[in-house]
């Protein structure tokens, strides 16, 4: 029987939601790996909505559940029916939703809050020794709830990671242990089960993102 | 130097845009075989707005364009820009946004129309023997088009392709040729240079999907 795994979208598009390619790329991995999916989102508004074309934000309003199901076809739960029990491992996709629709990052940096049903997800997970996989911005999450713990993000002081420039200093100053990483390469916190990977973090071509994170999804079925 | 392919989008998600996965596909391809990519949309609004999550229609109002830059990270432009001489092949991922957006196949069935851009930018790449690849629903634009081309758009009479009965007989009766593939495999229209594959009109894991699309990027940058 394939894993059981839940990956956990903060809405449709890399200004204001889940970067799109990220997730579909750990979708396509979990189907190659044979892995039983459910996918989940807060049932929240989301911070803003961004106009990706102008890159600037609107006056809309949209709903993180509502424009994850955009992602999933429709195939997709409140991210509070989500039941540890259910499942073998959980995987976060990256986006600057990540950042702005499960924690207040983008605004606060080291100083955010977590959802309160990301973070308890988050935990339960660790709590039974399940694997935790994360890519792109989503490693803030884990050095966020886990004080302490190990991930990259890709390169510290590195025009590759131009977006969020003081990442890797800021979840050094939450007390965690960051990994310089390539795009192709993953770290793996054994003692954690935390697997990260630096995916759109890092410039690189589409296809080197998407083997990125083919890695980090194998790494997380095999602590799974 | 790689190929120049244009990549038409029609929104972003598979009830009211292009299919998120299928368009994350061919860019992850095309990537992967060096090919320098420009992507475009229609500047018009969506036909109407699907809550994905509910799988109805809301009152909102969305533009093509801007939707699909989500998928393009912003890096797209209005189709009236495109010119088919800086350009080698052109791509048309599916959804039902081609079939609402890019023509009136949705409500009209065979005696659609295809929005004039589009019309004219497949009769461009057409006219100079460029080669044009398409999958899931958007056969039905070079069946509209180019009367008498041969595609597929899966099997016909087929319980692996419900979304869209009748859409092989449909295309027949425009005077085309429909050829029964699998999600594996594509059609290649070696007169017309249209290779078509069925992607998402299959009941297929995700990854046989990707795979799919795979073999239709490299038919038609084969052909380019």
């Amino acid at each position: 029987m394939g894993k059981r795994v839940a990956v956990v979208l903060a809405g449709c598009g890399v200004f204001d939601g889940s970067e799109i390619h990220e997730a579909s790329a750990v979708l396509v991995h979990l189907s190659r790996c044979e892995a039983n999916v459910k996918m989940f989102a807060p049932n929240v508004e989301q911070m803003h909505v961004v106009d990706h074309l102008k890159g600037a934000p609107t006056e809309e309003k949209r709903n993180v559940l509502v424009e994850s199901a955009r992602l999933a076809r429709g195939e997709i739960q409140d991210l509070s029916q989500l039941d540890v029990k259910e499942l073998d491992a959980i995987i976060f996709p990256g986006g600057f939703g990540v950042a702005k629709n499960l924690c207040t990052w983008a605004v606060q940096g080291k100083d955010c809050s977590v959802n309160e049903q990301v973070k308890a997800a988050l935990q339960a997970f660790h709590g039974e020794g399940k694997p935790i996989g994360l890519c792109c911005i989503s490693p803030v999450l884990a050095a966020k709830v886990f004080p302490g713990c190990e991930v990259t993000v890709g390169h510290e002081e590195d025009d590759r990671a131009p977006d969020v420039p003081g990442t890797a200093g800021a979840i050094t100053q939450l007390g965690c242990k960051h990994f310089c990483k390539n795009v192709d390469e993953t770290h793996v916190d054994e003692k954690n089960k935390i697997v990260t990977t630096c995916a759109f973090m890092c410039k690189a071509p589409l296809h080197e993102i998407f083997d990125g994170i083919g890695a980090m999804v194998r790494d997380v079925l095999k602590l799974a």
